[in-house]
């Protein structure tokens, strides 16, 4: 095997392998990228088993062949590379170490057996869909921070994504992603795109949603989408991530989201979060409950530490509209601020009482909705 | 005590004094600050007991008093007050709670009684010299990074600051400041500043070194320096910083300076310290050995892994002057880095063999030199 590459488009490349490749030395096959040139194409692999990341890159391709070499060293050796480099790898084979060389550098990098590497071979993937990359990205920012992190509730450890049925007021099936983490629950839609319909609700893990925002962050295109009941794979541009489900049930969500609060209070997203955070100050730990006292057109948030001492702010007329009975409830700020965090402008809450939860929405966003449990204060 | 004061100078002067306040919570008024407000001026300190930080501030004092309250909560707050507020704080006195209010924005914290914030009596400072400020940072910029961080060794754990007597070709005695850890040494000087003449040698420790390191950030002006045998004071604008000094011997660090190297290699700083990195990303441990291979006009940079494989690169004639016998003598990466960091354009390496230590200097600044003790490569 033998190319040449530029650089900056081989540090691309790696940097998206190198972040998917094992860290930890337990195999030390999934520390290496898997170098394959094929028909004078260059493809880069890196797979934890759980996932796998290929991706093709324009180069020089001299020579057919294929080796794996540690992934993190070639980025950081890259990455050091001066701007501009052009960069030759060469392989004779077999066991040979790969060589890279770039002006007056060389290095000699030990390689394994491709026959090593292991394949996720995705079998077949019956259904598939185009979705614009800024909707996809809206979807996974609105929800992830709700994606539970306990480990005992495995199916909770990611993106539940499938068709749900049209409610009252939208014209059919729409695509929706739903996390959730006992505490809160984030559900955000968009238009059913063509091809969706059909496929099973699948629930997509964590990291590998934290591998497809970052390939997300360049892409403005189409993504491609295809998927099992087991295997899920993205294609954005020239990237093809693939990876496992979980397999599990996610829970009946619906279920969990009040249907009847009719307490309404909106208030401008900057006011409300800056408000939180200036009387959350006061309260060090980590859990910290801000207290919402609410009365009509007015709204004061209050926090208490028996440490450090209290805090409060009003928020009255003009700032805030509240036009029902008196309401005293309470919040973790830090779940109060994810959610205004993905929210543009104006937020509404609509409450039951202070033990009930409350919805979130965005008030010049309807397709996404969230969920609040109280906390005592 | 009642004062206003704007936001922004609230705000710039608590980042200076949080960062001393202690935040481990083992003695509760060490993670206070002093309030104090006389003559209608307002103070403000944090001590760690080997460091106070005092900074006098603008503000409309209304009433004279004191008080303490938590460092890092009132940071917090007032940096979460937007830009532009005006902060009033009221302390009705003895243990009623401080009142700080921004517009609808009101807290109310906990104090702890004055008397029992320890003060760090300075007690005489005979000496007292100033330094513009610029030149200061210089000293510490040079030295720092081979401070030690062997708590055993105490008396490496900060910058040796002392007079030297006047070598040959210098004009008079100079101002120093030198560092080691044992494998690398710091030595650089500055004229001596008038009523400077005459001070002991003092070890000034790290934190001290680090806090004031931020301090000179900011400042263009003079800097003025007052010490004894055991306090050193450093006012910079309306902060004033004082530190106990570390109670030791300096080692008497001239006897390591080798004086008769006489192999000398010249290199752009940008080509060798690039270089270095490149060679060095092929080994992921931490003290990652280079091998410097020399001959007439060429430089071979060179690593190996076990696991990894091996790097090298050349830098020939145009690039290397070099014109003595051949040598080859190995460094940790990470020891050259640190000190060509500090170098402008081009190094010099002043070698005598591959066991002994070599000499860096600064091409373009004879004030700073650097020693360094090669390894097993």
């Amino acid at each position: 095997m033998k190319l040449k590459a530029d650089r900056a488009t081989l540090l691309k490349a790696l940097a998206h392998i190198q972040s998917v490749a094992e860290k930890r030395n337990t195999i030390p096959i999934l520390a290496n990228v898997l170098i394959v040139v094929k028909e004078g194409r260059l493809s880069l692999t890196a797979t934890d088993m759980e996932i796998a990341v290929v991706e093709q890159i324009a180069s020089g391709a001299v020579r057919d062949g294929a080796t794996t070499a540690p992934a993190a060293v070639l980025y950081e050796i890259v990455r050091k590379l001066p701007d501009g480099a052009e960069v030759e790898l060469d392989h004779s084979g077999g066991d040979a170490p790969l060589a890279l060389r770039a002006g007056r550098y060389a290095t000699s990098l030990n390689v394994l057996a491709v026959d090593d590497f292991p394949s996720m071979t995705t079998g077949s993937l019956p259904h598939s869909f185009r979705i614009p990359a800024p909707v996809l990205r809206g979807l996974i920012d609105r929800t992830r921070f709700a994606i539970s992190t306990e480990e005992t509730r495995y199916y909770l450890n990611g993106i539940y994504l499938h068709v749900a049925e049209a409610a009252a007021g939208e014209a059919g099936p729409m695509l929706r992603a739903v996390a959730t983490d006992g505490h809160r629950l984030a559900r955000v839609q968009t238009e059913l795109p063509p091809g969706a319909a059909g496929m099973p609700g699948v629930i997509v893990p964590r990291k590998t949603i934290n591998e497809l925002r970052k390939l997300l962050d360049e892409a403005a295109d189409d993504v491609e989408v295809a998927l099992s009941e087991t295997r899920i794979q993205f294609t954005v541009g020239s990237v093809m991530l693939t990876s496992k489900l979980i397999d599990g049930t996610f829970p009946e969500y619906e279920r969990v989201i009040p249907r009847d609060n009719d307490k309404i209070l909106r208030v401008g997203k900057k006011d409300f979060s800056d408000a939180v955070a200036r009387v959350a100050a006061i309260s060090q730990e980590r859990s910290r409950p801000v207290k919402l006292s609410i009365d009509r057109n007015l709204l004061i948030l209050s926090a208490a530490s028996p440490d450090q001492g209290t805090a409060k702010e009003e928020l009255d007329e003009g700032r805030v509209s509240y036009d029902s009975t008196p309401l005293e409830i309470g919040f973790q700020a830090r779940y109060l601020n994810d959610i205004t965090d993905q929210i543009e402008k104006d937020v509404e809450f609509a409450f039951s009482d202070s033990a009930a939860p409350t919805v979130v929405r965005d008030v010049d966003s309807p397709s996404a909705l969230y969920v609040l449990m109280p906390m005592r204060v």
